[in-house]
């Protein structure tokens, strides 16, 4: 924890409401889908099968927001990058249950060690409420699969928006009839936390240096403009009193 | 229970989705609403304030479904009706604030005494939600409140359509990439399982004689059509094996 005790002290008393980003800041993606794959296939590089999975994720979602084809839930656009990478792993031949399996492989992601302790913290003092790309079902399935203990799922399914777009982080405020003010997001990503700034709410960044796997560490340095810095959730939580 | 057990394990064995009508299945909305009057206001009939407040309810959201209005959150829904009745009953000098307080009491319903504990154990078992009218933060305001152990809140918010309109029972087949079939509505009034059920759900009445209150005790016998007929959540429970 990198920031005063003065702002945590001011997000402790005004913001009502704690919004996490999930893939990523919650759970382990990376780690994962390369679980899964070991499992399921373990000839296939995990590794680079994750992130080529991963990879086509914002364009996918940037093709929604565009308008060139009307609202798809993430798993439809999960699974229209599964069929596409599968040719290139060599598993081309796989049948359509067996890819039914494989992309609820993002319902079944584990969390990192200290998402269950911090959020359960957490809840004690805030609402707190996943605001992730992923749908509905998805956080539902991946918070009864984990043990994440949510009050609520937002998911840009509720607000018909992908995050970045600001219907996403103001419609977090106008659910609780809050200022953005009284809402932080929490997230491991500084685009997501710029975006959310933008539209007024208070920003925690938490490091994930790992969220790409071991061979790729993420530089997880401090940026300005976030009002808190954390290791983790549990230093989240120790930070803002819970 | 007077269901048959045969009907309870097909439930058991094919639903996935329990799904919750909230006001009067779950809470004592009638009960909760005289305590704060008496509290508040103990000079005013508590009960006849209740059921005021109440009858305009359906009103209001069909309102809406004619498309007289745009869309509104039963928490506008419940401003409107409160700041209409208010004068009747000696209350028309309260102030905005008092009026914002008093309206929030439906975030503050309180649980029938088997709710925490029949929805915990169906928990282990199903994926629990609501299904209600009520919008995303009075639903989770009430839960925190309560201690409704929640999967997943569903409202009409989500669908932008009040119960019974059928893209609400729909909706929640859809979120979760289910048949409706694989989904069971649970709740006290029989219009919106009978409307669950054209739309292909499972259907579970729950009797509830005092939700009107003990001066109005409510007809709870049996219908045809619901494929479980239950006394309270704990005895749903235990026919579902929890």
């Amino acid at each position: 924890m990198t920031s005063t005790p003065s702002t945590a002290n001011s997000i402790a008393s005004t913001v009502k409401v704690l919004a996490f980003d999930t893939f990523g800041t919650v759970v382990d993606w990376h780690g994962s889908i390369v679980r899964e794959m070991q499992a399921l296939h373990p000839a296939v590089d995990g590794d680079a099968f994750a992130l080529a999975w991963r990879a086509s994720y914002q364009p996918a979602m940037a093709r929604v927001m565009r308008g060139e084809q009307g609202w798809a839930r993430l798993d439809e656009l999960h699974r229209g990058i599964l069929d596409g990478i599968l040719p290139r792993f060599g598993l081309g031949h796989l049948s359509e249950q067996e890819r039914r399996h494989l992309n609820r492989a993002w319902h079944r992601l584990r969390p990192w060690n200290d998402s269950v302790e911090g959020l359960t913290r957490l809840k004690s003092r805030f609402t707190i409420s996943t605001l992730s790309n992923g749908n509905i079902g998805l956080l539902t399935n991946m918070a009864k699969n984990a043990g994440l203990p949510w009050d609520c799922i937002l998911s840009a399914e509720v607000f018909r928006a992908y995050k970045p777009s600001p219907q996403t982080y103001l419609g977090v405020a106008e659910v609780f009839d809050l200022a953005p003010g009284q809402v932080a997001l929490v997230a491991a990503h500084h685009e997501d936390l710029s975006a959310a700034r933008a539209c007024g709410l208070r920003t925690v960044y938490v490091e994930r240096p790992l969220e790409f796997g071991g061979h790729h560490v993420k530089d997880v340095s401090p940026q300005a403009g976030n009002d808190l810095h954390c290791k983790d959730l549990r230093s989240l939580a120790s930070a803002l009193g819970c």
